[in-house]
């Protein structure tokens, strides 16, 4: 059974870090659903010496030593030569392979060599067909472990791990690890942190908690048997019961996503005048799929002068100030009217590093949603810099609707905080 | 003197895959302008033993060993642990970090234990002040090499290795190495790759090209030899007469946060009507500091019914359509003479994945720049995704910007493509 892995990425770009390692992560995810726990990973760079030595040493410390890059037509690709030396085993051309990629190609000078390159197979490697590339993947038994080669484009990589790694993982690992993903985003990673209390110890259900500027993701994995089944229910109930906030529960699908679908099916529409967020919020719905079913726009209005010139009464700028609750909340009835939608959102504040004073330092800002029935409007200080302070906004202006709306959450706090 | 290093990163949430490895590649560039190369990097699990062995391994084979993360407060930091046993070398409490650590909190129930636990360093090792948070990068000699602990939060991370680490590392490295960085906006991959033509191969200079969409980077390295300097003019000269397309030399400064101090200096004003862009040109704009200075706001257009509202004529979206050359431009016309600005920026077109006709394909766009004496206007077809699309519109519009403005480039082509 397959419990431990070992995941190599090869490459001189990889290692000087002119490419990110995003393939590493993805792949240590992919194995953690099979519940096959990553012990090491490793950046090589494209030397034969490298790239034999991390394999060999892997076979020697897990059950599955996967290499990723490496595996293209030109000289720098070694990966499959090391492989071939850290396993004591020959290569060949694999002939069907070979045509496959000669068909996909016009035959110019020096092509036919690359070809062939691309085409050598370890001797006896079962092989993944690629469905978005020229090199297959290759995986090899050794002793009670494997060696598994993947190509380095991540379209690629990905499309050979699911299609076919997966269900050949299935069979000879553990059995899945179920993952339960909650996020909360109108509250601190520390305050997630206490009121998950006994969920953050032990290994089972194991609980990770990740924040981000003004998000908090919390995935609980718990394995396959009876006691995971009974930790995943429990776990689920304290989720539900014990964080004082409003927990998502969005399987891979984002808010704004949930929201455009909602206001889509109700037959309603969102309009936004943003001046903290600068066209944030706007941006964010817009860049769904869809978007133009539930969003017809707004303003950014960055100056007093061109929030007054949308609507905004003059007094407010005036007496309160731009900076204000009662400023946000003309914002979103100002938009809601002058467009003629359903929902109108607002945001204003000091993002920093400049402006602010003392009843709202840099940091502070108000976010409102206004709606047929009413508005929302909350307040927030967060000293962060000036991106995460604008994040942070636009999340919670998509609570504020959340709240105007009365849209589902796993879990909805009796008093939501106004600060 | 210090030639290669090994990069370390610890945690599990890394290891995992729960977090991408960006302080891995963070720190190879890093180094790399010293002429410092990585030969392997690692990411190990919060573990005493993984981290030691790891520490150990890197001394034999690196002149530098370099961990990132694990320095918090709570138990499942053992990085400073790890590597007092790797080095045989004992752990003191910093008296002074104590103090300090102290003063930054409420001292409540058991907090004094992490406090102390965070204040513990090896003895004997140079301690680089965290400006950001609480632990120190330290650096501790052994035989010929060194071995650095930095925090893991990048921010903190970076700080202390651009603050102390840095000036540290010009002292005991072979040079510096000469980064040229020039970005390319409105040309693809392959086109800048061709035109580079003989920058590409060799390894002096050492070329590297980065695509990102709509905007290709390329970063030209030499040594500080006199060959070096040679070499770097001839590259400069050749890549400023040879690229068929404006080159920017940007020196870490976005052209966003160029346009506005531009802008600012001429006492200027901006302001967009955006529509397929949906707020993410002002979103950029109001993104730099002192945005204020420059950009009043704008509207984001999404529908036909707001462009009218806004000052499109009802005739050019009847006839030419919203998609089209005409409604770019009369959306930067009008805006320009709504806010009463002096520039107006507009993006209109199909992202996808619907929509799209045979004349305008999803893919294709419209961006259009107004100012006092004329407009530009630019049409493009990206078969993207859909943010793919939207990125490569922002970018282009500010392309546009740039041409009405004639705004400096490195090099400036005779007739920009329309296409």
């Amino acid at each position: 059974m397959l419990e431990s892995a070992q995941i190599i990425a090869v490459g001189d770009e990889v290692l000087a870090g002119e490419t990110v390692n995003t393939n590493g992560a993805w792949m240590a995810q992919f194995l953690m659903t099979f519940g096959i726990r990553p012990s090491l990973q490793y950046i090589v760079p494209d030397s034969l010496d490298a790239i034999e030595a991390a394999v060999r040493r892997g076979l020697v410390e897990a059950d599955l030593v996967i290499t990723i890059g490496g595996l293209g037509p030109t000289a720098d690709d070694r990966t499959v030569e090391a492989c071939g030396r850290a396993l004591c085993r020959p290569l060949t051309v694999d002939e069907v392979l070979l045509e496959r990629i000669r068909s996909r190609h016009s035959h110019t000078a020096g092509w036919e060599a690359s070809a062939r390159r691309q085409a050598r197979v370890l001797e006896g490697a079962l092989l993944w067909p690629n469905p978005r590339g020229q090199a297959p993947g290759q995986a090899v038994a050794e002793g009670s472990g494997w060696v598994i080669l993947l190509p380095g484009p991540p379209r690629e990589m990905q499309a050979i791990a699911e299609t076919h790694m997966g269900p050949w993982l299935r069979e000879r690992s553990g059995g899945t690890i179920h993952r339960d993903a909650y996020t909360v985003f109108d509250l601190g990673e520390s305050a997630v942190a206490t009121h998950l209390g006994p969920l953050l110890s032990g290994h089972h259900p194991k609980t990770g908690i990740y924040a981000q500027p003004g998000r908090v993701d919390v995935r609980i994995d718990t394995d396959d048997s009876a006691m995971g089944r009974v930790l995943r229910e429990r776990s689920r109930a304290w989720v539900m019961t014990q964080i004082p906030a409003p927990v998502y529960e969005l399987a891979g699908q984002s808010r704004e996503a949930y929201l455009i679908e909602w206001l889509a099916e109700h037959a309603m529409t969102i309009a936004a005048m943003e001046s903290l967020t600068g066209g944030e919020i706007l941006a964010s719905l817009i860049s769904i799929p869809g978007a133009s079913r539930a969003v017809v726009g707004g303003v950014v209005a960055y100056t007093d002068a061109v929030k007054a010139q949308f609507g905004v009464s003059q007094a407010i700028l005036s007496n309160q100030g731009a900076v204000s609750a009662a400023c946000a909340e003309a914002m979103a009835i100002a938009i809601r009217e002058r467009l003629g939608v359903d929902v109108g959102i607002s945001s204003t504040g000091y993002a920093g590093p400049d402006g602010g004073d003392e009843e709202n330092p840099v940091g502070t800002f108000y976010v409102a949603a206004a709606g047929p029935h009413g508005t929302v409007v909350r307040r927030r200080h967060t000293p962060l810099d000036r991106q995460a302070v604008r994040r942070v906004a636009a999340h919670t202006a998509l609570s504020a609707v959340w709240e105007l709306l009365k849209l589902p959450t796993l879990w909805q706090s009796p008093r939501d905080s106004q600060d």
